[in-house]
């Protein structure tokens, strides 16, 4: 129903004799904003407020009164009032005794106060039911109508039917009310706005850092040495071809680094002999962003793929291609088939796509829709079977494009290896000890353990 | 559970004993239908129909009775009857007193009549708990199963533990219900169905005015110009040549098309020192199909993109390069490589990856389900910074690519500039303005009245 | 609030004291998984075991007792113990009288029993209110607090009171509960953890059989024979060239198959005069599994898409390109363009381009959360419309690719076609039924029996 917006947005005076009054604490921003919808859905609105003459911020067909006056002409009141001034709500209990009060505060830091403002403002009004909704929606967004993003109101409250009342409300504003418990939910949802995609901090740090070391080190190797020793001018090489060097190199390591830990932890738990022992911070927090590496990983492979696609395009690597073509043609000889050349070139380009496609495939199950319609074993089979695969296929790619250069001279420059290689130092380790891991010697305990047992109980009394 | 639907379309004898009877008021398509269903999901069905004998058409295992002795046997009705009818169930008032009516009736036009059909059928039938559902599901899809696409029923109505009943029939019929909340949704619910992309309907007429104008322009340009002055036929250039031409123009144009409302909201905010007031209609209008416009901006950049790297397999870019390598070959001479030209392309190429890698993330980011995982804060973000960031490299990928021709002749065919030139207009306007507001002077004031302030309280008393 | 699992690993002794203590029957995995973890989110914990005394495995926390203790210091009480054990709870009727038992139980094999766990739970105990939940979770993931995939866990009950508490319980430890209604959804919940892409068995193994039979024909034609008769070892095409055969001839004839069955349908209704009776079994099966299909021949086209583009990069590729341009050189003359030649190559791309390009939005448009945001006739159009007009495209591109080699005797080495000309036979035939059935000669009759209306109702009486 979200395409019906524009609908919402005018006026509905047809249907504002049905809707019940909604009461608003507070004539500031967000009250007033939430007031203009409110009676833009056909609400009537009241606000209660200190000083009771009208501003012209108010919404023309709203009725300004006391805070006592207007709390009774509603049953809804909504608090847009910060929590620091919720204490001139004490004096108010009686009349606020069954009404439903809903809080619709924000902090300015996550976890700012011991208890959530929801909380809080129920301890104050005993005899309220307080409802926490619409802290997730910004006023400019509410004003505008723009409300593209997240059309999603969390609400949680421990009175079923005031909950209901106010998803009613949330559902007449176009938004999308979520059901999200008891009051107890009310801490999280405080500190949901203030994220700024917390997981994907780890990730993105360490990219940075791969991105500028890979770089340095390209750079040396591929524009100052032979700017040095042949004195040739390669710096175009930085727009394409050194971009194009980092970014497999980036995705092949963070692919590696999404299932590293899950070998440390079936390592950790092998030595220990159990699992209820808890995996170390890092470690826990390491497997807690696998996802979000593993989708960076993917956005440094499609990179890659694009920049490699555009390969043909280039005018450096056109002039390559024909000025061999016009010096064989000058030296009057025509080079036979190199048939192994045809079947490394192909194959190592083949086992790239495979690896992408399944790359991609992982992807779009990651897709938060797409795994909600997955059950666990499904999950596991694509993520983990499918995963493998991947890392196989992507390690075997850049081993099979390599493989001529392992022991050639001409790969050390200033006796640094190729960049590549050092990118094929985690894959493989984690595909050598993952395929040591399936020798039934060490999956037959590390299962058992997996399913509760224990090789020490030692802390039994 | 989507994928179980196999399961629900066989018979289940061994439930049938649990369900409560269903009462189907109509023995039309959809009322037939919807009966077949129930049955197969193990609900006893009784319909009620003027003529009780039993036609071909109802399925066997139910029940045909009248009206009043059909409405007697069950606690739920739906009635399958178009709105026009609802008048003879003013008489059975009595009988259906405290029963569930399920409105299920849809219209042939948006808004067709003042009221909701569910809103209406609950004035008839005052003592009833009417409740909407089922409108959205089309009968044929019923029958055949093929539910492949929405199985959302939207449900509404303003008794919960008789919503409650209608959601529960909704679920063991393999759909999905959503509750939408109190009767006061009918309405919405009732147009839904009717809809046809009301919100692309804007982007893709003017997309198909652009492609109409910049398709004659690089035609005159392209094809006949040459063919007028030099005699050459170059009509297979519509195939990719233009195409590829259009693609990219309407991409740039488009995306900044997403961003130019938001600057030209600012500028009246500024102008008119409050953000209390409306802003013209069809600003609104704009800012509402922002994100169609960007998807479809983002359909036209793939397909550049595609166009582009297909340009190596082209016949006619291989004859082109193998003629002009063989001409050198013949003149006896190697082209020494242009830093500057390998610098110029690699850059461009490099610039319109990113910014394609960052479009096709936003274009990522507007899909429902990830939208609703991320915050305000996130979406704004992501929306808006990587948004401009989008911009500007597409932006400076064009600029990049043209740059070489801006001034010089040949790029003016009969007075009309190459097509790209036209396509950099909007673009930099938007960059500039955008700009031009970054700085202090323009955005402390922006800012101030985007919380609230205003300049001139001019409508106070 | 996906994000915020990390708080909720960490353990809320600042909570603790407002949670209700929850019960849990049986001391197994994941019973012990299931109250470390309501331990972490601030629950205390009963355990109720036969026997008493604490082992090292039962979170520290958590008290153990006697079933009867246990059972009535909670209002909740988990079920974690087998189905083949639940009888021990006949005697224990009285003190459950009244609590929320929940459910978590699992089978081994789909419909493994006549009656879901949960309603042979109910019968044992029919003074107790049974919820079932969390059997979709895995105990190791909630354990190591790995929760990537399916946070949804599926609630249902016959008590609204009772499924709220539990839904309250599963949001606290950071899931996502969905109601699905009373406990008859047991069955279907149960079977859910036991599926393994029930959908995708049969498009996936049709593909397989497909490449086989593919792989080998194009093995013979292009591998074989040229071994044979010029003795040329062209086994290098395995890895690009024959795939990047096989795959666009099971893109095709997939995606044939998934409109296949539509006019197979409307064959089948048009024959026999009605749509009240069911198709036969293996089409009902058929156009269950079309999505799949078609995402299946996405999948194929794809790839089809990687290794065509990675074609200028080919070693093989340019060693044929390079020495055709060297021999002109060396034989002094200059090709000049056909225009046929461009003109065929440059349409057969653009064909490709825009079927992949209206392809991939099908695809799109297929995902959960985006189909779910489009009503049934915006669908329809996206589905059919669109769906055709890939179809039409795509084998319009095959046709157009290999239009001079039909009648070439060259094409038939062995009396084999081309392989591409097979793949034409499937969508040709669907495309021309599908023309023959728009004729009004049959499309009418046709709208009118999905309409409800019947030829010859000879089953009435």
């Amino acid at each position: 129903m979200n395409k019906n917006s524009s609908n919402i947005m005018a006026l509905a005076p047809n249907t504002s004799n049905k809707r019940e009054t909604v009461c608003i604490f507070g004539t500031g921003d967000f009250g007033r904003a939430l007031g203009h919808k409110l009676i833009q859905s056909g609400y009537p609105v009241v606000f209660g407020s200190r000083s009771t003459q009208t501003s012209s911020l108010i919404p023309k067909d709203a009725e300004v009164l006391s805070h006592a006056e207007a709390a009774q002409k509603a049953a809804i009141i909504i608090i847009a009032i910060q929590r620091q001034h919720y204490n001139f709500l004490t004096p108010l209990a009686e009349i606020l005794r069954g009404k439903v009060l809903v809080d619709i505060s924000n902090n300015l830091k996550i976890n700012q106060y011991p208890e959530s403002n929801a909380e809080y403002l129920a301890q104050l009004v005993p005899g309220a039911k307080v409802v926490k909704a619409f802290n997730t929606v910004s006023a400019w967004a509410l004003q505008s109508g723009t409300l593209d993003a997240s059309r999603q109101v969390f609400v949680c409250g421990d009175d079923m039917e005031a909950k209901q009342m106010v998803m009613d409300i949330v559902r007449a504003l176009g938004l999308t009310p979520l059901d999200q418990g008891s009051l107890l939910a009310a801490q999280e949802i405080e500190n949901y706005p203030l994220q700024l995609f917390p997981m994907w901090k780890f990730p993105i740090l360490l990219s940075l850092g791969l991105i500028a070391f890979f770089f340095f080190y390209c750079l040396i190797r591929d524009v100052i040495y032979p700017y040095v020793y042949e004195n040739k001018d390669y710096s175009f090489f930085i727009a394409i071809s050194i971009t194009n060097r980092i970014c497999p190199i980036l995705a092949l390591i963070l692919l590696a680094l999404v299932y590293l830990p899950g070998v440390l932890a079936a390592i950790i738990q092998l030595y220990r002999g159990t699992k209820y022992r808890r995996f170390p911070d890092w470690l826990d927090k390491w497997m807690l962003c696998r996802k979000q590496l593993g989708l960076v990983a993917l956005a440094f492979a499609s990179l890659h793929v694009l920049y490699t696609l555009v390969n043909p395009i280039r005018s450096f690597v056109r002039w390559r291609i024909s000025s061999q073509t016009v010096s064989q043609a000058l030296n009057n000889k025509t080079e036979p088939l190199n048939t192994t050349n045809a079947w490394l070139s192909d194959s190592y380009l083949a086992l790239g796509i495979l690896g992408f496609f399944l790359f991609v495939l992982l992807g779009i199950t990651s897709l938060p829709s797409v795994s909600n319609n997955v059950n666990w074993r499904e999950f596991r089979f694509v993520q983990s079977k499918l995963g493998y695969l991947t890392l196989v296929l992507c390690t075997a790619h850049t081993l099979v494009y390599g493989g001529k250069w392992f022991l050639s001279p001409s790969s050390y420059r200033w006796y640094l290896p190729r960049a590549y290689m050092l990118s094929l130092i985690i894959p493989c380790t984690v595909l050598v000890i993952k395929f040591v891991l399936i020798f039934p010697c060490l999956d037959r305990p590390l299962t058992r353990i997996r399913q509760g047992w224990e090789r020490n109980p030692q802390y039994s009394e």
